[in-house]
């Protein structure tokens, strides 16, 4: 009977959706409350929860049942879900389990020299335990690209990206070289001698807190399934029937912890609107890496920094935070379209921050083909950042090829999900648009309404019933196309 | 090769360990930290976790090691591990899981009706839905009292007290019975005309907390691997590495939670100091419900009562507070000790507790046994109340026998404990007194630390190493004697 193998496939995956939940609160719990001498325990307990959900991806029924299922019996929706039950399993399958034991190994050694490495610009230090992590990731994208029939970089793109070839990668990404610098100097140049005035602290956490959830009501989080806590990097974690998003505050400043609040608000609805009927199944899952950051910038980036959210912005922070010169309105649009190159990536502003990916994209892919070594690196950051941002970084490791924390657990084929995300994000804004003409002005009447219910129908609602090239042409009528986020960024800083 | 079969059985039960830290920190989040929006999905996952911990227990795989394991080649500790890794195998095999899934939907049931019925004063609605778990657990008691040779009442109070007969425990609540009425009602007479002047609020959270954190401190519990928060029911939770503890402030009043906090770090304080060398192994578990409750009655009724504590206490009362009348350090003891029979067990003085304890304990054994029905309770009720406590109860169920959740879920047996715990306390203090003669001096000075360290010797440290009544024996010289509780008494009420 295939319904009943179906079903039972079924089981198994809302059975592994459990489990996962405890690992994600778990999870949550080690950023944000967990003391220091818990560690240990709980590393254990989330490691032994890992070997159960894999043993349970790879257990023989589990295979058999996938065998035995007759998609033909199937409707749409549960046909898309076999597929993603099937795309899971594979992933769970394929790597030998000899080879992720000696990647975790590698990758926490790896971080851990990273931690003393970084702040002692100690590049030489780091290379040792990286060169073994590089070492293993080649070996884990020959494996996967043998049994994908694709490139080796390809293979672990798709790890973040299922789908996405890397020639497509690349017809995007040249389309980006063409005007990224050319629209990065012009936006530089148009903002001389306009310095906004900067906030003055000192700003105090609780009321902080208030603004930050006062603007998640607006872009209607729901608190009845979800918090706000703190943590020393921010992040959205927990499951869609209770998101847990953090940020952290500074009291010297105010508006880096509020734009990190309205980000995770977009990966936060995400997930609390993801499709009710398939919340347990991998079908009801968000779609990919780039979707979920094309979320949380349309939430920051389309959203959150338009001069018409930032008006809005101002009574609030007023109520909140007290006045001052810098909440100025025209001032706040100032601080929000800041554009000033420099060195490190996730202190970026819009218009540099793909520079920073293609940067990063180009030594990644280069590395795991074996074109280039991890001693030649630095180099190439260094002719890189010249050539993008027109920055020197010769000799600064600390805030050159050492900055992030992604290539040293092996996190190769990550970075360009950024980019993507961000050109997704103009893209759905332009088609949210055109289905909706009022849209802009009623967000400036300070109703996000109609921006917000397209995202649901056309993004939330979808979870995983479609594969990401179906869920974009769907959504806005063509495939990811760049050209909707040279335009935006052309509108907001060459001609707003 | 039987030391493999034992690292096998070894192995299993670590796992199981971690599982449980899993279920441990989500049942926390549930009662701290969860939106009420969570609940179903908390639910189901912690309702999967059981089903695969029961799973694992219950394996053939665990019952063939369990069967193969040679005990004569295990040292004394191991053969400790094997005796509870057996009673915990046995306990989750024996019953149906059909009684076992009846009786989760009937507890459930009941317990809904409770919070409805309760407030309602409604008995009689009550009755239909309770009648259904008092039938499940007579099934329950039948079962475990066949497989264990015993009386039914017997084998249900055996899942909260391993070890422990009903002719012991007759033998301390007969000897109860004997000097406590008269006891209550000298007390209570010593104490006429000398109220105490009551604090006045509003008492701010943060500096209740505060407050609550310092006696932590001084009394030892470790931030490090701990943390104290706010729910709406106090508990102690978490898991050894990491214990989370709870209170929940009132703004009128300022004791209630302070002792509760001491009561709770009692518990912690057992949880963080089992020992290390078996804390993933079922012989590294706190002994049984009265131990666990004789060390935070130990805290909080031995020592956080005491006149030379509650004198330490003042200044740091008057630190965190500000000072006023009621802070006086005579009427703080007198606040600490004032005994009025009430009708709520849980409200109760030290004094009367055990009444309200002697009351159900006669009832739910009758009732197991079968020798009354569940209409019969109130009569009983309403004479026991009479009799003990000399309050009248006739037609009032909410403050009755509607008052307590523990039947509603059919933990029938767990009561008893209570009182064993609050016996025990004072049979230890007795002990560590006898072998520390400067452990009150010591107090007065405000130094906790010869009681703890024999405690942390005597009991924490011991883990469920030896059974319940060899524990009593070494840590004290004799057998669980209701004595020492009887002259703790007499010499706080009538002789101080």
């Amino acid at each position: 009977m295939t319904d009943t193998t179906y079903q039972q496939l079924e089981g198994r995956f809302t059975r592994l959706h459990r489990y996962a939940h405890l690992g994600a609160m778990a999870g949550w719990d080690q950023l944000t409350m967990m003391p220091t001498g818990g560690n240990e325990a709980r590393a254990e307990a989330m490691a032994e929860l890992s070997v159960l959900m894999h043993e349970t991806l790879t257990a023989p029924e589990t295979r058999r049942l996938l065998a035995a299922v007759e998609p033909s019996s199937l409707n749409e929706a549960q046909q898309a879900n076999l597929r993603e039950i099937r795309r899971e399993v594979e992933d769970a399958t394929i790597m030998p389990p000899s080879l992720v034991e000696a990647q975790s190994l590698a990758g926490a050694r790896c971080e851990k020299a990273w931690r003393t490495c970084r702040p002692n610009n100690d590049w030489e230090g780091f290379l040792p335990t990286f060169r073994e992590v590089v070492r293993l990731s080649r070996e884990e994208a020959r494996i996967r690209a043998e049994a994908a029939g694709c490139s080796r970089y390809e293979a672990l793109l798709q790890k973040f990206e299922p789908g996405l070839t890397l020639e497509a990668l690349d017809d995007i990404f040249n389309d980006l070289r063409q005007w990224l610098p050319g629209l990065l100097s012009e936006a530089v140049e148009r903002q001389r001698g306009q310095d906004p005035v900067l906030p003055q602290g000192p700003f105090g956490e609780a009321d902080q807190r208030r603004l930050g959830e006062r603007v998640m009501r607006w872009l209607g989080f729901d608190f009845e399934h979800g918090r706000l806590d703190v943590s020393l990097h921010p992040f959205c974690g927990g499951v869609p029937d209770d998101v847990r998003l953090t940020t952290r505050y500074r009291s010297d400043e105010c508006l880096t912890a509020l734009m990190g609040i309205i980000h995770e608000t977009g990966h936060a609805r995400y997930e609390q609107n993801l499709p009710e009927a398939w919340r347990r199944q991998p079908a009801g899952r968000a779609r990919s890496m780039a979707v979920h950051e094309s979320q949380s910038l349309s939430f920051e980036m389309q959203l959150g920094r338009s001069a018409a959210f930032v008006r809005q912005l101002r009574p609030w922070l007023i109520e909140a935070l007290g006045d001052q010169p810098a909440f100025d309105a025209d001032n706040l649009v100032r601080l929000s379209q800041q554009v000033r190159p420099g060195l490190i990536r996730v202190d970026a502003d819009e218009v540099s921050y793909p520079a920073h990916i293609l940067l990063r994209y180009d030594i990644e892919r280069a590395l795991i083909e074996g074109e280039i070594e991890v001693e030649d690196i630095p180099t190439r950051w260094d002719e890189a950042m010249q050539h993008l941002l027109g920055l020197d970084t010769r000799g600064n490791y600390r805030d050159g090829c050492l900055q992030d924390i992604h290539w040293t657990d092996g996190s190769f084929g990550y970075f360009p999900t950024y980019s993507l995300g961000a050109m997704l994000a103009a893209q759905l804004m332009a088609a949210a648009r055109q289905a909706e003409p009022q849209l802009d002005a009623r967000i400036a009447e300070g109703d996000p309404s109609l921006l917000l219910e397209w995202l649901r129908t056309h993004i939330w609602q979808q979870g995983s019933l479609l594969e990401t090239p179906e869920l974009i042409t769907r959504a806005t009528g063509e495939a990811l196309n760049p050209e909707y986020y040279r335009r935006h960024l052309r509108a907001r800083y060459l001609e707003g």
